[in-house]
């Protein structure tokens, strides 16, 4: 059950209803949204009776039952959609937010180049891997440490917010100028670096799983959120499926289908799941045209020369060509980019 | 391997280079293309010394090895891309095709009604399911011959060319005044159907099993092909996935690689994919932005009453504005709507 | 709903009580099983009183509500389970029946020598392939009729029954001498041709499809058995799933599940599953202990020249060392092989 | 590259055979196995003349080229296969062990009766969940550090060896005395997790993940060797596919080919593969049959009111009598049990 509150409702009084909640042993998940804020009841609210509280209660403009097993990220919490702000970019609903760079940096050199030029294509926000999960363990683990402070570098260098990707929850300090922390794919059910993430002040984005589904996301999100941080951006990157002509099946109902159950960001990463450049501007559009909030694209400098997925990856005027025909796009459904 | 002929080459040059071929133990497809018309040759080609035969054959315009196994609906044998024409509608690159209607054809005053509007709408072409393949033998199996004859009276009305699902070869003749035959999910490794409609003087559209790869689709066009009919539309309809939120997972990136790989013309279903009305719009503009060249929708007029896939169809009204929608769009990606 | 009539009911009295319930509307399925005649209600039997017709109607003896949507092939309907019988072979619970025999029937000699060998090795069951369904129009198609042909003289000489697959239900007439009528897994859904095979007098052997569901599996053979034949053995293939070392995952939980679900006998196919010979002899002792009521293996006398999946198709030798291993395991099972 | 050493080397002479490998920039992997020791080099190895070596090197014993990327998993190290021991309980080839217990620690009574009860049917190591991953927040997250306490007190009483699951690296210190720590399905690619019970002296159970292919889980088993952990169990335990008639699909062809692929011991989870009760005994058999070292099944004393996953749970009846029906089959297939 989620109670919207009225607009500028003193904090004492949020805090006593809050309170009262609790002492009848409800869990409660108190979230400011963008047009409103919210108060999530979790336990047993079959025999809380809604409307006698919507009628009593000064603070409660009204109030929804959630029969989904989500609850803080549900749609009903903030119909109008979350806005998360990062540095100077924006994620969310009437906006359409790229995210370009290595998927692993590999020199000071290497992601400042990539980062000016995929800012002057109109990229809002930088992405470098700095801790690499590997299938192998022979093959490249990524930069490390060394990395994230070139990430640094080139955030300070370009105004750019940054997003990189945390291994473990042992991480997390060193992510604390990184203004994105990413929790991958292979993490998306590891429930401590979940609940941690969830302790920030700083948007996480989430990856959907290879092998989770949609509900199972939402969950995930359930366990940011309902630990304090309602800063989350899903993120839709393929799924394992029989085919093999792709590296994974990218899932674009799965974006419409968050969208509607969720208020969180929702965007795609064409890069990983199709795992072939030539897919990613088509896939780029469709991702855009199907209602995503934005896109996590890979580009390198000399993709032949990748340390890590360099056959995925756009060169610099791959993606200044591809951002153009975004733009056009972007115009055409009403989203600032 | 594949010769691409000059222009204008008389057609007994053509029967000569053909049968010598045959006489030599190869088979032959011949391909007359938008641009071009090509000989495929099948066999073992690896001594054929093509170069030779491209520098000494006048009639010869260059020469290409496909490695693929799918030889006839390679890209290679007509760049250009293959344009379909099937009464006022076409079908190819350049185009964005909608075809529309109901799963079923359930009387003849729907199939009228529903024709009036999609081709007011702007679809070009009809569908009516008139044989309905059903996974359980009691639920509802089509109007059957007589769908069919309802769906020629549409067809005289609007001069809408239509396009109904054949269960078998036995069926052939029954579909002589269908403009466009359909075969279905289940039936794309029928070999013996694809060899039937290969015999056909009429498009043929070929829709992607639920578990078959992209490659299989090609092959099974291929069977189509090598029998002697080059118009086929390939069509992607969603493939089993574990997520369980939407009907099938739309594979758009099928649609891509299909149209890299294939010149054959590809649209894309979104309504059988999805399983859900809410989603038929948005993708249907993600299928546009990727590159298809068309669209498959159900519509109805009472949807709520539907014998067959309600829950998946747009009415009317929603048809037109998502037309409304798809036009703008089109004239972006600079395709004839 | 279904009907458990008495014993030894004299069949105009059968005929009557059908016949009253067609007249009501309700279409009917008459069962003759192993232990007891059955009558299946297939329509709205919502407000049928069931326990008042048990108690007034002198030739029933008791009923039951059949809330799945398979109804025929209902474990409800017959308890104990079908057994069929087909010339000198057994099929059904209380037996372990091996058909065994070529992927394709290549020559007279061939088809002889691995029927003789097989039989010996205690295979009850000769297969061998006619028409072949092959993904490439290119491939070996199989020796079609003249391959039917030599399985009759296989049959002749050994006095083996046999199975072979049909591709569709014009080949009917072509099936008269043999004797288990296979429909393959691309097939399973040819709606046709299953309501085809449902007017024989024969057994049908039913696979499961790549992509089809347990469900799905039980609603073909519905197709078949309220067509009137109720001689349907179920065959568990290999499902389509991202791993890509086995060709197929053969799943052995979908044995159990049939078996508990369904009246039907239920048998494995190792050798399409895997497409690797090592697995064959592990996943066919997984089968029986699985509780499968028999196996499907491909032999030949020189897999290594075999025209069509000799990569799985096992020796005569390795296939006699398997069956030895399998005896022993079937008195394990107190199954009789 | 493999190095077999011959028997009774000075672990001298072994030392500098690996240095100096090292300082020609090879990594090294040394393993000892149950029935000799070997080297595995890991780098580029196509320039080292490995018959020279075997000629000439006093210690070495044989060599082996490995193409495969698990080097030190890898069947060619120990041709006879690893054998693990654990307090009294033996894993590995020529055993059949059984794990058994409650999905979750519930008290100090539920688990101590449950264990005296799997212990008197046969069961050598005790399994019990402390710390429980959910998808959902809400739901009963284990006992978590109360929980591994009741579990050391169960090993206490029952002289059993334990195995519980351990969420991430920050806990190993809390597993000092839990004899087999269980990286879970989710956890099958947090490499870090890998790592860090890598550099333990105890067996590791590596439980595939839902989406992982049988190569992904090799490599995962490679992660732990090659940081020195060499007591590897691999666990099947259902993957994710279309079928939802079962919580999972049990790959029965996995266990095979994991044992044909590598030296470590394998063994079954029929329990969170199917999450049906009446499944269990069934695929437990299967899985004996199939040539797995082992199984994981879940037990309760009450599964009616088990906090987790009490569907799938045996009580400990039908526990006892599995137990029974494996030990025949055991003594089938010459293991011990």
């Amino acid at each position: 059950m989620v109670f919207i509150l009225n607009p500028n409702v003193p904090k004492e009084k949020i805090d006593k209803f809050i309170s009262d909640w609790e002492q009848k042993g409800f869990s409660t998940i108190y979230s400011v949204g963008t047009e409103h804020t919210a108060v999530c009841l979790i336990g047993n609210t079959a025999e809380v009776d809604m409307d006698h509280i919507v009628q009593t209660n000064e603070i409660v403009s009204y109030g929804k039952r959630i029969t989904e097993q989500y609850k803080a990220v549900n749609r009903s919490v903030h119909e109008g959609g979350t806005i998360i702000r990062v540095g100077s970019a924006v994620v969310g609903e009437g906006y359409f937010t790229v995210i370009s760079g290595p998927c692993s940096v590999e020199s000071k050199e290497q992601i400042c180049e990539i980062a000016r030029s995929v800012k002057d294509s109109g990229a809002k926000i930088l992405r470098g891997g700095a801790f690499k999960p590997r299938t192998s363990p022979y093959a490249f683990q990524g930069k490390q440490e060394e990395g994230l402070e070139m990430l640094r570098i080139a955030k300070k260098e370009t105004g750019l917010p940054v997003v990189s990707e945390i291994m473990n929850q042992t991480q997390i300090d060193l992510f604390e100028d990184i203004d994105i922390v990413q929790v991958g794919a292979r993490n998306m059910q590891n429930f401590d670096l979940l609940k941690a993430v969830g302790a920030l002040k700083k948007p996480v984005l989430l990856k959907r799983g290879l092998a989770n589904t949609i509900e199972e996301l939402l969950m995930s999100a359930e366990y940011i959120v309902s630990a304090g941080n309602n800063q989350v951006i899903l993120c839709e990157r393929g799924i394992r499926t029989f085919e093999t002509m792709t590296r994974n099946t990218l899932d674009l109902s799965a974006v419409v289908i968050l969208k509607q159950k969720s208020h969180l960001p929702v965007i795609a990463d064409p890069s990983h799941a199709a795992g072939i450049r030539s897919l990613v501007a088509p896939l780029s559009k469709a991702a855009l045209a199907v209602g995503a909030d934005g896109l996590m694209i890979e580009t390198h400098n000399d993709p032949a020369k990748a340390l890590c997925d360099g056959a995925q990856s756009l060169d610099l005027k791959q993606f200044h060509n591809l951002m153009e025909e975004l733009k056009i796009r972007a115009a055409v459904e009403k989203k600032e980019m």
